[in-house]
């Protein structure tokens, strides 16, 4: 613990001791931070003092320099009025996933200019209560902080980087516009993919392979965060999908009028538009890399994937992604290794000239 | 190669020599099958045989048993079509993603109803060409066989399980509705998806996390490929649209009248239908299994997610999935296991004991 950085704040309160408090509660007790805790939640309140993640408020307890509210979104308005009155000379912050509504609610309560400062760390993938908490929840993931009073915004920042968290400076405009195209429409796509499954046969189902996979994995998110997200995301979010219902009913009008003119450019621009899209997203460490992919067949047994992965090590080879696969009923699956293009070459012969099987690639 | 199953045709050719008609070239000249190959790409043509993926045909070479039709989609009917009557004891099959405008195709064919059996290989990912070409690019995966004459579809059946795949037999209508749900669907909307990043700023690239990776991923894939596959399967692919856009348009309205009843109550269903959706995937092994999930951080230097794997194979942990995840401008990973959650508890108390990191989970 020597070498963990020093929080800014010597005493800090936490409302709501879900995952994201509690996780916080936990970092913030590493680092030496006196912390206090609440929730509306009895149940949920014994759990986080258990695990260690702060105290309770007494009447002996000095009033916090930092309030984090860490509720559920839909509340995050309330009780950050109420921080506001209760500790006046603290600075409240929340953590929830949408901002702009939050600063439209807080607009005419005092303080909240000067005081309030909306902050949303990009961890805990919606998933897991209390009981998935850890004090490196936030390590190496970016955390938005909104505009506010700039020594607020400067203490926050230094308290982030303390965390092991990367602070990403924006409007709270700016982060909802984002998320809405980064976060919310892919979940709602995912979900809308999804319930088609619900009707598929079981030897439709049998021949699902990587891609729906992938589309899908997010749909199962909890749908009670979710409501509240994109209810409070409205705005942003009807601009993604209005956009996204354009195309689709270019797509399905084409689709119906295959053979007159225009049809199939319709349905190659939607897909070439796919391609420029996703090509976009940064890869690893920020950088957009140049970034191939070898598939070697694993015997499904333990300790078989270790071995490949411990000759990369030994022949220094960084992965940029790795993933696993299997086909219903065999016993091999796929390592899907995503390796930069300069290196790829030299890998596949050492993996083929050390016995290993490729099962594909692409350059 | 002594234990690599015999294949049931002695004689084997192949038209088209792009990711599948070399792959299975290879394939079956391992298994000591005689193949001849043809392209209309004389280019494509040499490096195929360079590959040792069969030879040319001659005037001497000996009329095939099975002729393997593996061109493009657009021209698979007039290929079949000739190799019909090219060679008139010859049973002939195709390898296109979509079955039932084939079969219309060759309705009035003579020797299509006996000599014809549509398949599907579920391997190639849509990527690749023939640089990418493996003698077990079958291995593990499911192979769709058509309705057909059904001395035909034993040998087929034979033939799929001697190169290491697993033969699924289905009428060309319930393939193509499969496909429509599993495969076509999902690359829609991961096109869809990406094509909204395009309009993206640099910002809220950054913030991209996992969730937007997993549902766009598949959108890189070709465009001129992808335009031919849905345009051949448009009303099955119409099908699954026409839903997906009255599901899209109520969370539309929903979004756009939140507050008046019901609104909220959509919103929960969409998201609802998903989770009952993508719960119906089957897990490894063809077997819906209970499993968890464990995210361990990763020290970003070569070697050591091999020492992770490493010590889970010498506990006997079986891996159900592995992902590897970066934070942008990092220097630690995250390596996301998906256990049996029989197992999740045990693993996490090794893993911690072991001076691991835990980063987060679900159960």
């Amino acid at each position: 613990m020597t070498t963990t950085p020093r929080a800014p704040f010597a005493r800090v309160h936490i409302v709501g001791t879900g995952l994201l408090g509690t996780s916080l509660g936990l970092a913030l007790v590493e680092r030496g931070v006196e912390v206090t805790l609440s929730d509306a939640s009895p149940a949920a309140m014994t759990l986080a003092l258990d695990y260690g993640a702060g105290l309770a408020r007494t009447q002996d307890t000095a009033s916090p320099e930092l309030v984090v509210v860490a509720t559920p979104p839909d509340v995050v308005g309330a009780v950050v009025t109420q921080m506001l009155g209760d500790y006046p000379d603290a600075l409240v912050v929340d953590v929830a996933s949408v901002k702009q509504s939050i600063y439209d609610e807080l607009a005419s309560i005092p303080g909240a200019d000067t005081r309030f400062v909306g902050t949303h760390p990009m961890a805990g993938r919606e998933r897991g209560g209390a009981l998935s908490a850890r004090s490196d929840l936030f390590t190496a993931r970016p955390w938005v902080v909104c505009e506010g009073e700039s020594d607020a915004r400067e203490a926050l920042r230094t308290l982030v980087y303390s965390l092991g968290a990367i602070p990403v400076m924006m409007s709270a405009r700016e982060h909802d516009d984002a998320v809405a195209v980064v976060s919310h429409l892919p979940q709602l796509m995912a979900s809308l993919s999804a319930a088609r499954l619900s009707h598929a046969s079981p030897a439709a189902l049998a021949l699902a392979g990587a891609g729906v996979r992938d589309v899908t994995r997010i749909a199962a998110s909890d749908p009670a965060l979710w409501v509240q997200i994109v209810a409070a995301n409205s705005e942003p979010i009807l601009t993604q999908l209005r956009d996204v219902a354009t195309d689709l009913g270019g797509i399905i009008n084409s689709l119906e009028s295959l053979g007159t003119p225009g049809s199939r450019a319709t349905l190659a621009t939607a897909f070439h538009n796919g391609v420029a899209g996703v090509s976009r997203l940064p890869g690893k460490h920020g950088v957009s890399t140049s970034v191939a992919s070898l598939i070697v067949v694993i015997d499904d047994t333990p300790g078989e994937l270790a071995r490949l992965l411990t000759q990369l090590g030994d022949w220094d080879v960084n992965l940029e992604d790795l993933r696993l696969e299997h086909s219903p009923g065999a016993n091999v699956g796929f390592a899907d290794l995503s390796l930069a293009k300069s290196v790829v070459e030299q890998v596949e012969h050492k993996l083929l000239s050390g016995g290993w099987k490729i099962a594909g690639e692409t350059r």
